[in-house]
């Protein structure tokens, strides 16, 4: 089996380490000369044999769009394109039927797994025909993870539907982080009470009811900084979170735990809150409550 | 008629002129010498006619109960204290049975108005006996706004009612400041679209759904500085939002408006989030998302 | 003034009588023949003065688009469209650029009072060039409230800024609705210590700080059924509280109380929540609790 | 090592297997003549070589009062008491308290893992002085899981410290059942797109940010009922999760998804919604809108 990849960067890299490590040819196509096998998209296309397969890694939105365009003018019927970035589930809507207008088939792929894929495997939620899933098998059951397929790979419907299980998946993931998060507040601001706060992180890896790999992770980044006296709470956030906001609002679908987890990201990120300076004034014309004058 | 008011500061020195502007005499006492009518509590147990009436507006907690315990080891059968403070619901309990050994009526009275009640007059939500409640009355009626008795007044049950009403006003409050400070951040936010902010919500003002009181402390706080640059997004909490969320959890009442209220006030007092730390750290930990570090 | 009503339904009509009675002339339209003045929107436009006013009060999107389509094909340069409707601030650009290629220009109006409008006037936010509002005054003059201009009506901006203040004036509405809904609640479940729920929203007109146009309705509707026994708990939501969560998202502006205002809707119209029923899975797994099992 | 256990029901008795299997004597007392070894709890006294040690594993609230107040009876300085259900952490104090009259010793032990215990171990978190740990750690190394025991067991300070990081650790469960609940109901939702709703939880248990144990147990849960439809959307609550808000509010520390999973359980039990009666009211008031009329 031979595939290229377009996108080498942190996650497309790892990916190429990993198929070539399960013995599939990979030739990968990226802007940066450092990182690229061949000089263009087309040498890419060129040194595929047919029918082709194309793997796209590289940012959602406009560059994706961008790429899978000239692919479409690159490719021959029967060929197929994965797009394996975070692209939104509507996208894939538009990128399959710009292929298909030249018989250019298409897959969507959600992959978690972030820096750790290249050891662990990545996991997999992948949209398409499925034909073209079973085709691309070899390459999904390189990609994920070890053990039962259905443990780290799933076809979860048409095309979209791999996309939209990735953009749940971080919905949640989010809200999980969160959840971790509200809970270290409250044992760290008790320093009355508690004495171990990494410790009891550390304790809940075994036997309890919220072990996981976010709180594994937790207790390595509290093993390296056991007050996370080094790291400011600022949180940047990608468009999923995002989507599965705007998803659950255009379904009616109450997503309370994930939208909070998304807000409180958004206020992280202000250095001042002008809704709470309208509460603080609204205080202080009713109340004759003092404010903090602003600097 | 003749009442004593215990405590007068902002809120019981303006009782005082509002119920002397009615025709009722007070006697008012006052730790603070320049402030007090007579120099003792004992003074002013014995300026009163009996039975006596005494108002207590002193800060919710242990001085309210020093008050009380104090009176009730001076007033006599047939005696009516008001608590007018923002004591909690519960506080009411153990203040009504302390005075009733020896006779001592109760009534608790939530007060609401803040710094304008002087002139518009304040809501009154009480909690007691039917007999008590009467007696009081002229009391009442001094204290409320102008217009029918139960548009500014009501008899809200036995004792304990009156804070409890008072304390869910007070949790609502908290909601309707946050919802509004959410639109004004949003408005705010989209300065490329929106010229007028102040303008907006002065035009609300009339013949709108979200028409209010507070909506119009709103604008005139927006009249005093239009972007609000003057004061600083950092908001305290009383007691009343707190015990509001702790009633409803003890009733399994789900107020997500009110518990987002108060939280966002928590977060506006932090220099910096634990909780968005460890979610900071997490990012970093699984995807190699940067952090800021802290300086 | 000759104006042209496209629209006649509740709002519509109102509208038409409201600015009747100001002594301005109004021709409607409406598919309806028993509320129509003119047989077709044509008929309308060949109705009106040049350069000509056509107020357009028909529902947001599809069918608003539709009727702005029509007019673009029948109106002339230097006439003027108003939306009245709900339209999503962003379909106003799309609107206007449509108009504009035949120098037909366009104001968006954002309208609330609700049917109450027909008496108290109706509050108005409008988007648009300033000469286009200016020559449109007399039309808002006449629907909005009594009292000074900029207490009931706001030239908020260019176009969408009309219905950008009307979105977010929405938002802010379900978030004021549901505070107090929440403290409803809350008092309604502690029928043990409050006697008097209705009292108490009475009470809280005058003087409170929690005073407003909404809490006068809630007024009324316990005034006309006290425990609400009549009304069931299923409430419908309109698409600008959905816009304003995702305008606050796409800016990254936290709207925690407008989103719990939303979601409460959606969990009030689901007859079993699938995300409950996940929860109770769950519990079952890990600790063996019972769970109610679905008929 | 012999060691008293009262209290033999679901969690008890799997604790006394556990500690047997691992060679330690056990006295078990339960009211229950089917489960118990001895007829009182000073028979289970009496059967216990001094120092004693006894393990208290029954209902939180009044019963465990009831317990640890008979134990400071039959008791003798130097025993030992290790409460380890679910006890608020402060009613730790109290019963501290209440044994140290006599010289009898306390620690509180939070216990994970639920029925899963027996066999996985239970995840422990323990509070109390150093040398009555280290004395009891026989019998922590039987109860807690495999491996290193850091990772299943934590001291985690003083009296109190135990129940409390417990507390916290439920806090943080309830949040994240309901991170995953939304999700499911999301994917489930849009069963136009998404295919395989239970594939898709599945793939997500290896490679992927999201995977933990209650994912596992969700995935057993979809593989026995795939689209849960023997299971009813209603959800209890023990008093962890509202003892963590508690705590949260006194603290000043923002918990907004944990609030927000366990206001979902409040709305999960009420065949209607009191708030949801009067957001329809006013809709109705003043929009006109139809209300759903109650059976």
């Amino acid at each position: 089996m031979h595939i290229g990849i377009i996108g080498l960067g942190k996650m497309g890299a790892n990916m190429r380490d990993r198929l070539r490590a399960a013995g599939i040819d990979v030739t990968g196509y990226d802007r940066n000369p450092a990182l690229t096998d061949v000089p263009s998209t087309a040498a890419l296309v060129e040194a595929l044999p047919s029918p082709r397969l194309v793997w796209v890694m590289v940012p959602a939105g406009a560059i994706t769009t961008a790429v899978i365009t000239e692919l479409a003018g690159l490719l021959e019927e029967g060929d197929l394109v994965i797009d394996g970035g975070n692209s939104r589930f509507s996208d894939d809507f538009t990128h399959a039927a710009l292929l298909a207008k030249t018989g250019v088939n298409y897959i969507d792929a959600g992959v978690s797994g972030g820096v750790w894929g290249l050891h662990n495997g990545f996991g997999l939620m992948v949209g398409g025909a499925a034909d073209q899933v079973e085709r691309a098998m070899p390459v999904f059951d390189a990609l994920r993870p070890e053990g039962p397929r259905e443990e780290g790979f799933v076809h979860a419907g048409e095309v979209g539907a791999g996309h939209y299980a990735k953009m749940v998946h971080n919905g949640i993931e989010y809200a999980l982080m969160q959840s971790y998060a509200e809970g270290y507040e409250l044992l760290e601001k008790r320093d009355d009470l508690i004495k171990d706060v990494p410790g009891i992180f550390k304790a809940w890896q075994r036997g309890t009811v919220v072990r996981s790999w976010l709180l594994e992770l937790l207790v390595k980044a509290l093993d390296e900084d056991p007050d996370l006296g080094a790291i400011e709470g600022f949180v940047e956030d990608s468009g999923e979170g995002r989507w599965t906001i705007e998803e659950a609002i255009n379904n009616a679908v109450p997503v309370p735990t994930i939208s909070a987890a998304i807000f409180a990201r958004f206020v992280s990120r202000q250095d001042d809150s002008p809704a709470m300076k309208a509460v603080a004034a609204l205080r202080n014309q009713f109340g004759g409550h003092a404010v903090k004058k602003a600097d």
